[in-house]
């Protein structure tokens, strides 16, 4: 695994658990963790179970006991680790947004095309698409249960920038974040939107928003950093550089006409993904705030009985559920991780390409890029890619 | 009042009870109902228990013991009536939407401004506004319960278009309706957004659409008139010329972004008109379809306490509530109506113009004009008015 | 109508409004209200549109023009008015609870039942039967949709006891009340889950307990009725002799156990009349604080798509609806007692005895009854009637 | 471990995981779990990352390596190996209920207060104290958020016996359950209730009852052992000897009133156990099925703004969460395990018994056992212990 933030111990966590649960064609141990900072990477293998610890991602390449390489640094480091463990030979499971640039990330998804037909494979991790109730979702529309779609909803809704004290972090520079609240948060409701209706986005018009210019600069900037970052003079701050909010309409291929909303001013709202999509036979709505339920609507059932069910997805027949509890055992958020383990093992070690994709990355890339430069010009519809 | 359609039936249960409950400083009585086919209308005023029934709304203009002209007609017809009651000195209540063209409604403005002068009124019918939950969330914002708006969520959802087999009916035909979701809910949902935030929307950036083109004609369409209606040749159908889905982008004239959504096909949602503003200091979030609730969101409480808090809008305190029953027992959607004869009649009894006035439709007007103008020139940014 | 209380305005609006929605056999006129003060009555009949008002409810038994005595006074004077109103040839509707003791209960069925062989009919006030979604989970159960019932659970839960300032109203003195939480709130919970179920109950279990036992005298209490009220010498106060919380088990009939809850204590619960019910094949859920929803249960779904239904009772193939207004159209409190007027009307003027009669308000007696002996003797359990 | 059942699972996720987010005091070790079937617990072990796997759990007393003993056995064996385990001087964390019969729970109890005065310690497995929402639940009250109970309601409801061809299974038989939906899950429900309020119940009234009598025998019920099962002769069932409801109402010592109620009957509702408390000043509302969320009401706030404040208990303020995700990223049913836990491993580290001890779960035996009697004796109210 290289990186070892956040991201880290979700990762971490699902490397550890899912052989637990689940009976894997091949059996995962946690090898190797590589970080920049020795002793902190170190102190995150000793915590989070990883055998050994290192400080150059390259050496990891050249072990011939490493088969898998997981990255979950920041993004704009992705391309050039995902190709080099790639041409090495290495399988590669690799955090969203697969990267920073249209650019970088067609390189990865060529490079993964190649290495695929050399039975090498990589898979980005978009995990929501494994939350058993999004799974379901996917499987209801998939099944015809609410006929043809007829329209989509999906928002991604927190609320941690409301805080004008909330420092200038790598976050917030459009230099090492790629965007903002659109490609952290919106990437996951447009590849769950596209999950779940099996249809992709074919044009956008989207607007971006800073609602907050200025930040207080971190603590630890240095002061030559500081000059840079394009703050008031004098004041310790520094211009945010990403988009707040996100909002675009998006037409599917299908001609499907979709709302999207991501944003990170919506107080009150800590992780409010929702997907609602709305059918000729009925519908479904998935919110992560409340994720082990899904609402679904009937529209074939008598006229008097139609409402929105509230599905408890903790049944046996649910999507990954009967690895886990007995029925109304809720699972909760790192439980995608391990699952997302389940799928790319099985994918690697049976010869079957696990999704999704570089290529389906990279097509989420191409939705968030053509909403920037929508939102660049007055909103005016943009196709994507 | 002209006109006895479903709306008939509201305004006359607003005018039957409100004296019942709220101390009035005048007293209604229903004197006359209006409309074209001498038996209906007479059906209507015996059911509704209006006095007297008729069929010509200028004779009603005449008359010295008519003092309010309550318009309860289709659109298309707003503007002459309400043009010529505020002239023959008649004070008028006006269903939404204000007119079918901005042309229309600032005529109307304007003749609204006119009789103003003389201490004669006029008010547009955005009841909405009155559910007490509504009106309370008004009152919160206005109060700086949640500090400074950052962003707005408005959307009106109904699904009784999905069935394809609903007819061409007039709703669906833009000579008589104006337009589709966009004016006939979507206005619900910009009123109420500026009337909750205190703000008006300057500019917009839309998209509408028609999911199904073509619909069967009216049992009772005349054949001369199907073929005008520009169906498949010989398919017994006409072609829809109104959105069924109306989406889009806002900008307040504060440089607050807010996102708007109109539609008929949101399968499930009966009546889902929902605002949620997002503050500084807290939120907001109202349902129609839970209209005895608001959601509160405070910021300023103690950090592990913060929710959403489900207000049950029953209490005395609450606007409008110490006039009906007792904490806990629900009103309905019939009660706006009420609240309006009490504001209306409050207003044009004490001299005071009452809100929203003809300038206020006008106003929301403008907004779907300038929708449909961004919506023709791909979605592109377009002030409004 | 005899009485002007709170419930006065409920069957007012009742009476006022039913037949602006519904056609009904006979058509309702507000003759006459009757109470104590005759200025106080005076203004209550100007208020809801009563033609007269009088202090003499035994000169209303005389009038030939007057055909239905509607009962809104407290409990311990129905069973006088009822009979006369009976013997007289008068139609009565009352107010539950049917009356303060079982014995005067069984007085007035008795009358009714006499009445009934003359074509004169009686029927108690138990309106929340009414209330659409209450009515539907009747029909659903009725239906056999859930099966053979295994499990009831009813409660009402209130809290405007919580605070030690309410004084001592007459709603807390026996011998005013007949008995508090059980009588004034849990007998709509006995009658709702009855009449849900269909099934009646044999005996209970139950305990009483007052929270708060003695309270502050109402300001214009007498000197001399303060000295009988119990208080602790000079405090200002008088003893409490009646329920705050009733709780208990009760055993239907049929064989089936239900819990059952009546509170004035349950703080932040405003008028939380809640049913649910356990059947072989699914469930229903009512609660009369969300009151146009109803939630089913259906176990002869696919296992994986089973859940609460959440049907928004608004449609017009459910009870009442089709006379008001469009699907997704809330309705509130009030319109039950409209449902009331509907329902009795039309028994009385096609001569079948409306429900719930004079005997199904006699039983519920009865199982207050029980209940109190039950609390009386710790607990044991003790057979209805 | 000694055992490996569905508990074991959850146990072992619970020492594997802990370490990996909390900081410990001492660093677990999976070394070896224990069951009867050789083949059985060697592939438990291997499952969940036991080192070692055996047969005789009295070996495991005897090795020096070991210093903690987890029962996950049924709970007639507790007594048995939990005294032995204590005496062995080994640390014991026993899953609930503590035993089958009081006077095994005394004995436990004894044993563990011999053993913590040499710094022994025994602890028993309520986990869902250790959800959150509850433990901040718990916080609230202590704090007095809520001001002084007035009254509780606790219920665990699920429903799985509702199919009757659910076959007799051991749960289903009192001789070696101890009980039915009592002691199973309404054993959490005193717990919780107890936990939450800092109160113990001091009486109880109570009904106990078994909707199906009869279940259909399990395939491998040997002929010998069926005979004894008492079923109708022939008909390959026997009878059903433990509860499938429980309801009681239970006095605390404090004189607060709660009502409770276990089932396996509540259809559609899979594992809903919940605990409202009332208060002077507000009230809580815990949900396991909702386990992120806590429901807070403040009857301090404005009488304008008082509602049910859903707080998400994923803030890192809350108790346990800091050492987990980001506010808004939920925990499931495992995350109890893995506080219990530290709270377990904490405790015997720094020398502090932890809790609930073997003493509190031979009070909550000795509360099953008073509704026991209770409702062997029509109900009457029954003194714990």
């Amino acid at each position: 695994m290289i990186g070892y933030g956040f991201m880290g111990a979700a990762h971490s966590q699902g490397w550890r658990v899912a052989p637990r649960f689940f009976d894997l064609p091949a059996d995962p141990e946690l090898a190797l963790v590589v970080g920049r900072h020795a002793e902190a990477v170190a102190a995150a293998a000793a915590k989070w179970g990883w055998a050994e610890s290192g400080t150059d991602w390259r050496a990891a390449l050249e072990r011939d006991d490493i088969d898998v390489i997981d990255i979950v640094t920041p993004g704009d480091s992705h391309a050039e680790i995902a190709i080099a463990a790639l041409e090495a030979g290495k399988h590669v499971l690799c955090e969203k947004p697969l990267a920073n640039t249209v650019a970088e990330a067609e390189a990865m998804a060529d490079a993964a095309a190649r290495a695929a037909q050399r039975g090498v494979y990589a898979m980005v991790g978009f995990t929501y698409r494994r939350v058993p109730a999004a799974t379901f979702a996917r499987d209801l529309v998939a099944a015809g249960r609410i006929g043809t779609v007829n329209q989509v909803r999906a928002s991604y809704r927190q609320d941690w920038l409301v805080d004008p004290g909330v420092p200038l972090a790598w976050r917030l520079r459009k230099e090492l974040a790629g965007s903002g609240a659109l490609g952290d948060i919106g990437a996951h409701a447009i590849d769950l939107a596209q999950f779940i209706t099996g249809q992709r986005l074919g044009s956008v018009s989207g607007t971006l928003e800073t609602v907050i210019a200025e930040r207080p600069l971190p603590a630890d900037t240095a002061p030559g950093e500081a000059a840079t970052l394009g703050g008031s003079a004098g004041s310790g701050t520094g211009r945010v550089t990403v988009d707040d909010v996100a909002i675009f309409a998006g037409r599917f291929e299908t001609g499907v006409l979709g709302s999207f909303e991501a944003t990170r001013f919506a107080t009150g709202r800590k992780n409010a993904l929702r997907v609602e999509v709305s059918g000729t036979e009925g519908a479904i709505a998935f919110d992560l705030e409340d994720l082990n339920a899904l609402e679904f609507y009937d529209r074939t059932a008598p006229a008097d009985r139609q409402g929105f069910t509230r599905i408890l997805v903790t049944e046996p027949q649910h999507p990954y559920i009967s690895a886990w509890w007995p029925a109304g055992h809720m699972l909760g958020y790192e439980h995608g991780f391990s699952h997302q383990v389940v799928d790319f093992v099985t994918g690697v070690a049976t010869g079957v390409q696990p999704t999704p994709s570089f290529a389906d990355g990279l097509q989420v890339q191409r939705v968030l890029d053509a909403v920037e430069r929508s939102a660049a010009h007055e909103s005016i519809w943009t196709p994507v890619g």
